[in-house]
């Protein structure tokens, strides 16, 4: 099969089937697919769609095109958490160290910035110093160590989620669920998390614009953890307005870290403890949402989520 | 409106308005919009079509990406040939000095080559010395010297034309009826023809598989002949079997030569001498299709065709 037989079948609303999907991808991580074949068939796919088989597939193609995370030997749970973004939405940062100081190890790896929000890498970037490129080895070590990264995705880590990514900026490609839910998965099943708590976001400052469509794109999200047998919860949440009351970088930060220290806006307060409650029930360290709160507001009262 | 505006309406079915789709292909022409973008916005356009108001805009749009043509200062009917191409037809290459030589200028300006069919600039370069490079000051020369040219279209005269189908080529968006429509009607309109033979190709071996879709094509080609005054004819011909008997650059000019010699096969001599005929028909030159076809057997048997 050719690349132009597979952009003609897509085209014209037939299926690519899963050796194909599997070549399709090596090709365009190799750069023998080139960046236009990617861009048609991206545009072909969003509206004639992939199925579930489809979808898989490309999750699978995506999750094998580069090097894989080794975190086998840690014992403690290992949980993430991902947003689809908003303006204003900087819940990673002050969460992220809350739940590792609970004893949860929270490999955070991000993509650079997607559509018109800043993204986590961003604004932690803002803090002078701050290197968000480790490399594999630097994850690797950096999660051992402390149970907690924040940083970059290394270059060689589900190489084609980056690369789709950033081609679908820039074609009109992004909002499309089957391209979004493979990009999102593949990303994450690459850490060998024990479980992922999906924060939706929708309104008028979201990809997504309504609670139907939120709906549409969380299912194969779900559908996917549990074919990976990875522990999946999905919140769907407001982005009618800004979260929080900081919107830059370095502002983002500096309202993150009122929230480490036990303040900060009651919204941007009651997201962050929420999702890190659905994370510590599904890393079983916490049995009911009262309990999970309970350890949150004492990692943040006795300075340990500060510290991480 | 940004180029990723565009590509959200296109792909979501809207329609692109007059000066959108004008300013979309000057920024693709210049080189601001992308070569990954414009196969996004082709895939999208051959998907949800373009309508009667975007095609005409598409056809001005690649009609104007350039310099013009200035063939004002001939005097005698300007005719132009196009086919949709496949396996074996030459029938350009006899046809052009045989209706040359009956009194009609024919500037023949081709592109390169076009899916898996050699054209007829790959074939005319099979003749040892002859160039197809002229450059827009040697066309129009050539055809005020000796009414008929044949030749590769100057690059910068609807350079949009060649760069859309070189990238319709490689990402499977060639067989799209509206985007056929107007590169084909760009590259002619552009040399201020007074009528145009098309010669619609159908069968396996053909952009088009089958005679309904060759008429979705005839129609929206005649349409757009109307719209700007140039007298237009198609021809809905068989492309079930390769034309002629021979294939391949060289061979192909060598039947072509005895065509103009008074032999060659049946099957291309008659569709030659029909679309001459329609040709001199158009330009005036001949009442009905029995007189025409008596000027180009005179022109091949007195050996002005082969002069030419």
């Amino acid at each position: 099969m050719t690349i132009l037989e597979l952009l003609a079948r897509k085209r014209d609303v037939g299926r690519l089937s899963t050796a194909e999907i599997s070549r399709l991808i090596k090709d365009y991580t190799s750069g023998s697919v080139t960046e236009y074949q990617m861009a048609a068939m991206l545009m072909a796919a969003y509206i004639n769609v992939l199925d579930k088989a489809e979808l898989t597939a490309l999750t699978d193609a995506m999750l094998n095109s580069g090097d894989l995370l080794d975190l086998s030997n840690i014992e403690a749970p290992k949980l993430e958490k991902h947003s689809t973004g908003g303006v204003g939405d900087k819940v990673s940062i002050p969460l992220a160290p809350m739940v590792a100081a609970c004893g949860v190890t929270v490999p955070l790896l991000r993509d650079r910035g997607l559509g018109f929000t800043g993204r986590t890498l961003d604004k932690l970037e803002s803090i002078p110093g701050f290197s968000t490129n480790l490399g594999l080895d630097g994850v690797q070590r950096m999660v051992s160590k402390t149970g907690l990264v924040m940083a970059g995705r290394p270059r060689n880590l589900v190489p084609a989620a980056s690369k789709l990514r950033a081609l679908q900026d820039v074609t009109g490609t992004v909002s499309s669920v089957p391209l979004l839910a493979a990009s999102i998965m593949s990303t994450k099943l690459v850490g060998d998390l024990n479980g992922l708590v999906l924060d939706i976001k929708v309104g008028e400052g979201a990809l997504m614009r309504t609670e139907a469509e939120a709906e549409t794109l969380a299912e194969p999200l779900a559908e996917l953890g549990r074919a990976y047998q990875l522990k999946t919860v999905a919140l769907v949440t407001s982005m009618k307005a800004p979260l929080g009351r900081e919107v830059g970088n370095a502002n983002e930060i500096a309202e993150s870290i009122a929230v480490l220290a036990g303040g900060g806006p009651d919204d941007l307060v009651e997201l962050t403890y929420a999702i890190g409650s659905e994370m510590l029930q599904l890393a079983g360290v916490a049995q009911n949402d009262e309990a999970a709160r309970q350890l949150l507001r004492a990692a943040v009262g006795t300075g340990a989520a500060m510290q991480k």
